[in-house]
Order: structure tokens, then C-alpha cells, then sequence
């Protein structure tokens, strides 16, 4: 068998941008920053997002089956990092960042460059320590044109390995 | 309803990266370039590829259930452009660029910056146009140290929208 290190500096090679993501919990709107999320089907338009099992942004995806993905702009790395950790939540934001409601009672962003408002579709990864959920696209909105995303091997943070 | 342009811009700005994936079909090996793959659990180590129903490469791991995945470093965008279709397939090479057989008869190509042997767990994404195999690492290696990935943004190509 390979050494773990081995297997851990080949995963810091995969490639990954920041996205924030909330959620309406049982106890109210949480918030976290992801970057495992990619699109997974052109037709339907579907993605993928993983999640740490028994986080509260997992327990609230699981409790309400939808969720709103953020784009995370280049010039962005404060926003993505004030959900690394549970922020203050209150009714008009989160962590400090103001949110609206969508039609369906989800949290927006107004900081973020983009949005996608999502319904599960599928759960996977059971034999992992991250629950993957496929997602079909509801609604969503570009709030910074001609911007580009956050990559994460440009910041001195990593999520892999 | 949101207007498919829109969805599609904002898919546009999810980051990934390239990546060589080669497996073992019922008539040999397929080779073919992806960009939707990311890690899914850290413990244990998983990772999750989507590929097109119904292309070679798709095929393949849905026949031996086992693949190789290539990174593709910022050098070596003719690397994953010899995989984006089906290559001359060889006894030692395809598309030009030679392979030798893993333990388990895979190929691995001595050009990646590093490989990930893998076996599939689960597979997901039925709703979509991709499967979504989840697949345990089996062996790796690093034949490029200090090596940095090719990021699909800083080229001209996509894959997603």
C-alpha cells in the first residue's frame, strides 16, 4: 500500500473554487463555505456538493432538501472565510454578511457574484465522512457580471488530502 | 423561471480542474480527458468522477469498476487535449503518449504530474446525463514533485454550463 502522505499530496492536486452555502435548518438559516461542488449533468442541468456528515449546514440540507449556492469572487477571500466557522445568525444576516429570502424562504447574499437556488435530487458518498447531494437548479442569478471565481489553490487554504 | 443563459453563466463559474482518466474496457484500454472530479471523504479517502453515459471511457469503468486518474499539470494542456476524443490506442501507447500496466492491468501514463489508482464504490447521478462513480484510492504516485495543476479556467476551454 502507498504511503497516506503519498495519497494526500496527490488529493492537494485536485482543483476546487469556494462557494458559500445556506440552508433553512430546524432551528433557522445556517450558512457554511464548501468547495467540493461540481456540475454533474448538462441535461437536466444537475450538480454535486459534499458536506462533513453532522455539520449543521449538512443537518440543515438534509431537513429542508434545498439549499442556495454562492459563487465566491476572486477578490472575495474575507466572504468565503467568515463561513468557515459558525457565524452570528440573525434575521437579516449571517456572520456580519446581509441576506434576503428567496420565493421559498432560503437565504441570499447580496455580496456574493452569483447564486444557485437548488432541490436534492439523490444522496450518495455513504461510505464516506461527507454526504453528497445531487441537486437540480431552481433558480439562480449572476449580482456581479464579468467576475471571476475564487480558486482555491490561490489562497494559502486547502480542503483535500 | 430563470432563462437557461443565465444558469448556464453561473455554471460557468464553478472552478475545476483536468484530469486524464484511463480504464480497461471489454475491447481494452480507453483513455479520455474530464474536468468533474473532486474529493468526497477524507477518511477514508474518496474521491467521485462524472463521465457522460454511454461514451468509451464511461463504459470502460462501468465494465472492470476500476480506473487510473491523471493529473493534468499547468504545463501540459497538449496532454489532456490528446484525450478530449477517442486517440490511436496501442499495446504501449495512446494518442501518442506511451503507458505502462499498473498491478491490476490499468494504464498509467508516465507523462502525468501524478496518478490515483481507484475502485468504484458506488455510482450515482441517475436523474442526470453523466454517471457519478464514488471510488475508493487503491495506490498512487507523485512523477512530477513539486508540480502544480493545470486550472480549466486558465485555459480556453470549458466543460460545464
Amino acid at each position: 500500500m502507498p504511503e497516506p502522505d503519498n495519497l494526500k499530496s496527490i488529493l492537494r492536486l485536485f482543483t476546487y473554487g469556494l462557494y458559500v452555502v445556506t440552508s433553512l435548518g430546524a432551528e433557522g438559516p445556517r450558512a457554511a463555505t464548501i468547495s467540493w461542488a461540481m456540475q454533474v449533468s448538462f441535461e437536466p442541468k444537475l450538480i454535486v456538493v459534499g458536506m462533513r456528515k453532522g455539520t449543521a449546514i449538512c443537518e440543515a440540507v438534509q431537513h429542508c432538501r434545498q439549499f442556495v449556492l454562492h459563487i465566491v469572487g476572486e477578490h472575495q477571500a474575507e466572504f468565503a472565510k467568515a463561513f468557515f466557522r459558525m457565524g452570528q445568525i440573525g434575521s437579516d444576516a449571517i456572520a456580519g454578511y446581509r441576506y434576503g429570502l428567496s420565493a421559498r424562504g432560503l437565504p441570499i447574499f447580496g455580496a456574493a457574484v452569483a447564486w444557485l437556488e437548488c432541490e436534492v435530487v439523490e444522496e450518495a458518498g455513504q461510505a464516506g465522512d461527507h454526504v453528497l447531494f445531487v441537486a437540480r437548479l431552481l433558480d439562480g442569478d449572476v449580482q456581479m457580471p464579468a467576475s471571476s471565481p475564487l480558486v482555491l489553490c490561490e489562497t494559502n487554504w486547502h480542503y483535500g488530502g
